[in-house]
């Protein structure tokens, strides 16, 4: 497997047959490669050319041809590194000869900004299609033996980011500070003295529950069991990717029951 | 492959090795084998009971071993034919001694009633794990080439039910009829009356788009495309299951784009 910087497709030597030409967006899902869709491992294994995000774990890029060319337009943090704009050009270069995976980790539908890639491919007329991916909110609470809805307390749950293009995300705080309400909070370690105050201050107890996956469905994932007064300091020594679980604590009596060998 | 009515599996003449008795909570995703995840593709195949809800296709449970007993303790509609106590007695009493596939359509986290099977395990000592599953938003809005989410639009969104055990559910409906909101509403074929007057009488236009997706990721995956006013209309002849895509529209020029050849 080779990381390759960006340059003229062409330039691989090999002849592509335009019949194949395709962009597969596919969700990596939270990082283990056995939480791939079988569909998303064989586009995977079949692709030319895989332009993935940082969060993508190796494991998975381990699963691509020998000869693929992977690109990795990922940002660290919140810096960008790649502008959206290169990414759209890459895409409509590569979709329009080649048999391209865009691997977003997790789902692409959810804060993936599928749509950008997409009308990028419509204008230049690259056909494609999306296979979803497991979102981490899935794969966080599986490991807490609890579910993210449950009858008599929620019959709803929301799926929110701590962060947006403007800075900190604002939502309907008065409807998540609610007794009961659940919310699976994307990006929300940097946000989490903001959330903290934005709910309490709707009347949120310092004591809902706040469960903490970092790494989520990895070898190190680790799970924090915090309240919500507590959520900042349960935050700083988490360096990895985190999912936060509003309203969610892990079942009592876990770890025996759940931690054993899959 | 044979259905068996319940019975003692030590009638079925084979000794379980105690030592890989274990239930585990597999997500089949929403209906389409290739949107398994390798895990649960593992799981389902190696299984020695697998214990099933209705929606679960058969080309999933055609993946389970020839000499698999399969037990469907589905629902059809709102008539419950299982208790739930009794399918948590099947589950501890085959978990003790089989390895156990409890297989739900969708993630087993969302609208799965997973608390309720998890706490009759741990209360009887019988071990068990999780596998999540892509939920049916995910699928569904897949095959309409656009995001759940969107920078600028929501940053969020809902899974909420249309009925829950007290009937049709209430949610936070003053937020649900934003414009921009973003919600996909399981179950709530029988409930589009209900929701489009209470999303209406709190603010929501009626040109709202919804979009409907029948049997979604299946081989008769039909999409409708609606706005609030004309939903229950546009449900009339929706037979299959199916969500409610509220805030979202399919992306125009969609099929010649997306409906090619995986």
């Amino acid at each position: 497997m080779r990381h390759f910087p960006i340059s003229d497709p062409s330039n691989k030597g090999t002849k592509r047959d335009s019949g194949c030409a395709h962009v597969h967006f596919v969700g990596a899902g939270p990082g283990d490669p056995e939480l791939l869709t079988l569909r998303a491992h064989r586009l995977i294994g079949a692709a030319d050319v895989v332009i993935h995000d940082r969060l993508v774990t190796q494991e998975i890029l381990d699963l691509t041809r020998p000869d693929a060319l992977l690109i990795d337009v990922g940002k660290t943090g919140f810096g960008p590194s790649w502008d959206q704009g290169d990414i759209n050009d890459l895409l409509v270069t590569y979709g329009a000869q080649a048999r391209v995976v865009r691997l977003k980790s997790g789902d692409p539908a959810v804060f993936g900004r599928l749509d950008e890639e997409v009308a990028a491919l419509d204008s230049a007329g690259v056909a494609y299609d999306v296979t979803p991916g497991i979102t981490a909110a899935s794969a966080a609470v599986a490991g807490l033996g609890v579910s993210l809805t449950q009858r008599g307390r929620n019959a709803g749950l929301r799926i929110v980011t701590g962060h947006d293009a403007k800075g900190f995300a604002e939502q309907d705080w008065r409807d998540l500070a609610r007794p009961g309400a659940v919310a699976a909070i994307y990006m929300g370690k940097r946000a989490a003295r903001f959330l903290t105050g934005r709910l309490m201050m709707h009347g949120a107890t310092a004591d809902t529950p706040v469960s903490v996956v970092e790494n989520v469905s990895r070898s190190d994932e680790r799970i924090i069991s915090s309240d919500l007064i507590g959520l900042a300091d349960a935050l700083e020594d988490v360096t990895g990717p985190a999912v936060l679980l509003l309203g969610i604590a892990p079942r009592a009596g876990l770890p025996a029951a759940l931690r054993e060998a899959l």
